[in-house]
């Protein structure tokens, strides 16, 4: 169980729980498993898990542009990856720990992996009976939202700079 | 003060709170007034108060490009408006209640206004003090902070659709 406990102490949503907090944490967390290849999470699916990585590595891979323009799902040129590991302490998923959303990202695993899996209603319910741990996991979670928005913002901006001058030059 | 937590009970920030919550956050609250046409707060500085409209109405402008590439902060042409009034039960830079951010947009008075303003430390304290009046809120403002990252992702895909468009044509 330390060994657990560590790594989600070294993720961004968990990383100032206790040890105990974490414990219940893991009571809702379930081990499952995926084969090198397989995808765990389809962009625009619904979902409502988020998965924390054990063992492994996965690919996010996110569309650039809009639906049907582009071939496959995972190998068209209009995409971005970032890969992920345990190592990374990484985390994936977790905006649907607040309610049912998009995915806004495909995720395929590179290896075989092994991931925890939290469950919106399970969250929800345990956050609901232990309020600080609640709180705490939603103030980082809020962070890291928020960090993600400004970013997109910023690319947003970016974007429309590039067109500006670009309609005018054409 | 029951017309106060009628408010309060409207805004998306506070919206399923019990009256007794709304009034631990009115006793965080400081009353505010700015004249027609003051800036409330600057695109670009940093921030760490969150505002509720009680009387008047404030624009929202917000660059569409980048920094120098236009003449007047809340003239020019490379701008979004939006304009928001008491009636709207308007909650402006709420994420400042999580960490100091740079301001996203500039909120100008458009009449005489009244407002709330609530800073993040005493934000902060109070939700430490009440963890489930700070789990509650941090549960709305997520999901406020989410909602809007959904629809800046999707912004960014058109505007990469548009310009992979326009690439392809010249």
């Amino acid at each position: 169980m330390d060994k657990e406990i560590e790594l989600l102490h070294e993720t961004e949503l968990f990383k100032d729980l206790h040890a105990e907090q974490i414990t219940e944490v893991l009571s809702i967390a379930r081990e499952v498993s995926f084969s090198e290849g397989e995808i765990i999470v389809r962009e625009g699916d619904i979902g409502d898990t988020m998965y924390i990585i054990l063992e492994g590595s996965v690919d996010v891979v996110k569309s650039l542009v809009m639906d049907g323009m582009d071939e496959d799902e995972t190998t068209g040129k209009n995409k971005v990856f970032t890969r992920l590991s345990a190592k990374d302490h990484a985390v994936f998923g977790e905006i649907a720990l607040l309610e049912e959303f998009r995915r806004t990202a495909t995720i395929k695993a590179v290896t075989d992996c092994v991931l925890y899996e939290i469950r919106k209603d399970d969250f929800l319910k345990l956050a609901e009976w232990d309020y600080a741990l609640g709180y705490r996991i939603l103030l980082n979670l809020s962070r890291i939202v928020s960090a993600r928005l400004r970013k997109a913002d910023e690319d947003t901006i970016k974007l429309t700079t590039v067109l500006s001058f670009i309609l005018k030059e054409i």
